[in-house]
């Protein structure tokens, strides 16, 4: 008998980037960064977070990303632009965006239902 | 005011590679995958899982990658490679592998504690 589970997500920038991105994913997480390991810093934790396989097109390697929900997203576009993000592809009610690194990512609107309830961060 | 939060961990493959990777992440999380989407399967969920920024090489695109943490990492790495994980490079205690459709993932000890003891899947 052995136990596991998915129990770190990690968000990776090569040296170039990784003052940027490390500032931007804080920011998404509204926590400073902590730690003083050569190459990680904790950025907190994510809380009831559902895992989903897609289906991406041939070509695209395979790949992990993170999906940002919420209740504005407008709002929430203005608020990850403001820490550095840029709009990839606008869609009607949900965004493809681009970290500082080049990283993709989703602002989507709310999915989780209840856990969104329980485990939002608030901005004003 | 508007809320938001890291939601959803999205695990992305081509057409090519989508079953295999499908079959694979539903097997780390021991859930049959849900849905009739196009191009989206539910793997249930991931609870208190750590958010981490790190830095990597320089060449290396920026990404994210998922750890399994374990009690029991030779145990872990034989029940993934079992699903159909390769080991890419085996470290002192730990093991950096891939899943069938080529995406980079790691197998590490226990990190978080409390949250592990919490939310640990049990495997005979």
């Amino acid at each position: 008998m052995h136990r596991s589970r998915i129990g770190l997500v990690l968000v990776d920038h090569p040296a170039s980037d990784w003052e940027a991105g490390l500032a931007f994913w804080a920011g998404v997480q509204g926590v400073p960064p902590t730690g003083d390991d050569d190459a990680f810093r904790s950025l907190g934790s994510i809380a009831g977070v559902a895992l989903e396989s897609q289906r991406i097109g041939e070509g695209t390697p395979a790949r992990v990303h993170l999906d940002i929900e919420t209740d504005d997203v407008p709002a929430e576009v203005e608020r990850v632009v403001g820490l550095g993000a840029t709009v990839m592809t606008p869609h009607d009610g949900w965004a493809v965006l681009l970290d500082p690194g080049g990283l993709v990512f989703c602002v989507v609107p709310v999915q989780t239902g209840e856990e969104f309830e329980k485990h939002a961060l608030v901005w004003d």
